[in-house]
């Protein structure tokens, strides 16, 4: 048996391995000091209740014969397709519930839809980059380029008319940086894919955050996206399925064969996401779970700010935190991204990302979230203030 | 963007989309009698009261701040992998629960572990076979022989020392033959591969269904597969967990880097298994747990006995039925599969699933299930009988 050649490749990924290393020797050798964590990228606020209750009544459905359910269909339950077809219009775009298929979240897709593409299609990320796009690639044994965000871009990288690609990614609000691209910036790259017949592979996961009308929720608010994009969303970050696992994937039938082979790869590779999650997801999108779930987003939201706003008054240079968990700043006095980390778990007893760890234009920069409690993020920022 | 060509290999596969529209034609047709599906492979009955108690649990939990769960470990939670290393111990076979990997049903492994497998390594499938190992395959470009079951070899096709292949699939019980290779058989295979250098993909799915000690439960009873083979197994038909999705992969830890580099995979195209569900199974191994799903086990044997022996007393040929849920039987008087399937439909009003749809080797023969009602199987094999 002969093993892929290209896991060879890859590169070790120890970042939230080393974290919890470093962080782990400090709390044994500082047992009395209260470390904060803003480095996770995990919710940690409840499920709301309507999704519980909702569950719950799926458990019991599937306790007894008459309302047993089997194997789910492939593509996912009409009744949640439908709730996500209309949370679209509920923003404008139209989206048929027959370009939509249920996931088990969207990293499970965003690592599965190169299947259904030849290997010697060159692939195209922004870096710093969610680290699936290219490890995905790399095991395909895909060529793969980088467009670099940087301060001059404010971490939006913009399509190079020179350089070709045939699959491109991108993350809006983006997952390391929050940066957002307006639609200005995501019509520029959807041009660029249909001049240059490239598909867009539009990872969604952070648009609930978003409330600002210049920044597309969806790639299918851009005009000729239908005919170059296949966009990914998840209920991870949106309604705190981290744990659950719901999300999915559209792919618009003007894509022509694309969207039958999709569906094609899952059903012979998956089979389907547990009724109980689907009606779960379902209750996400009724009034009653919109509310709820976005006091949570709210809430995160919030204690983005509260660092934002820290960082403004210290003339720390930074993007992201408005429309999105992520805030992403530049390491002060030119520390590199793990100097900084050791430097501010030391002096002030809080973890973060080293920037460095989600590829090289990270380098000298760093990722705080909005995920903790508000009175911790408080104290947090009141300590990287003090320094 | 270039598509993945190999695509255009694939079958396209109608074979219950055919069933589909020749039975709901018949109903049209027939609105007055009573058809009985006995060609089904769903479960029908419903998940044991502690499997549902433990979900509802679950659910309660991720509700509430202090005990809600964000991301799964990608590997399965720890409790999970150790009451699945415990049942295997309860039938004296020694796997650690670091040797198991939780995944959201046998399917999804079976289809994505090639891609830890260079595209060079010749496949080697026992026909009639599940669609998913071929299919999986013909995506990845890779070459495919047939090993043919026959009444010869009672649909056990055995090693043939001639043929070399790199990755053999074995299915024991047997989808869709429901034959089982006893030990001996399993040791051929088990040797061959050690001889050949292949590994062995082998599907458990039904191992629960198995009460005889000469048939293995596991690849792992038998010696030297711990250095040659990757079992797969899944709650799906053992529990009922076709529409709740969960299931395990066994990866030994003699296989060298092939743990580690199936743990890489699924780290970057997958984020583990929903927390709810997790608990629903760790119930399924609990002592109650197991007593109730024995009783759905032994009311579906039942149904097979009912129709295994009435085949018996009409003198048709058949496999199965004894420690599997399906029952293959020849088409009589010559009948091949889709002609049986039709008369079957107009005489018996029974629909069954011919047999060519898994593979040239069944090509006159046919499959009936036990996953309908006792009520309706007997009833179905009385018709069966008057014919």
């Amino acid at each position: 048996t002969k093993v892929n050649k290209n896991f060879e490749n890859l590169v070790p990924n120890y970042l939230f391995a080393d974290i919890a290393k470093k962080t782990n020797e400090f709390i044994k050798a500082n047992p009395d000091k209260k470390l904060i964590r803003l480095g996770i990228g995990d919710v940690t606020l409840p499920l709301a209740p309507v999704v519980v209750e909702a569950m719950k009544k799926g458990c019991d459905e599937l306790g007894v014969k008459e309302t047993f359910k089997g194997y789910p269909d492939y593509e996912g339950y009409e009744f949640l397709r439908t709730a996500i077809s209309d949370y679209y219009k509920s923003f404008g775009v139209n989206v048929s519930a027959d370009e939509i298929l249920v996931n088990d979240g969207a990293k499970s897709d965003a690592g599965n839809i190169g299947d259904i593409f030849a290997e010697d299609n060159v692939i195209l990320v922004t870096d710093p980059v969610y680290p699936v796009y290219v490890d995905s690639n790399i095991m395909a044994g895909r060529k793969i380029l980088y467009a670099d965000g940087t301060e001059e871009n404010n971490f939006c990288a913009m399509p190079d008319p020179d350089v070709k690609a045939d699959i491109i990614y991108l993350c809006s609000p983006n997952n390391p940086t929050g940066a957002c691209l307006n639609k200005e910036q995501l019509k520029a790259w959807v041009d660029y894919a249909n001049a240059n017949n490239s598909l867009i592979i539009y990872d969604a996961a952070y648009e609930a955050f978003i409330t600002e009308d210049d920044i597309p929720r969806s790639i299918m608010e851009i005009e000729g996206a239908r005919t170059c994009a296949i966009e990914m969303c998840s209920l991870s970050k949106t309604a705190g399925f981290t744990g659950t696992r719901c999300g999915y994937t559209i792919v618009p039938k003007a894509l022509g064969k694309l969207n039958k082979m999709w569906l094609r790869r899952q059903t012979t590779k998956f089979n389907g996401v547990p009724y109980i999650v689907q009606r779960a997801a379902e209750a996400v999108f009724t009034e009653e779970g919109q509310k709820e779930i976005k006091e949570n987003i709210g809430y995160y939201k919030e204690n983005a700010k509260v660092i934002s706003e820290t960082l403004k008054r210290c003339n720390i240079w930074h993007v992201g935190g408005e429309h999105s968990p992520y805030i992403w700043l530049r390491c002060p006095n030119n520390m590199k991204s793990w100097e900084f980390f050791d430097y501010l778990l030391e002096k002030a007893n809080v973890v973060g990302t080293p920037g460095s760890g989600f590829g090289p234009s990270g380098e000298g920069y760093f990722r705080l979230t909005a995920f903790g409690t508000y009175e911790n993020t408080v104290e947090a920022v009141e300590r990287i203030k003090k320094l």
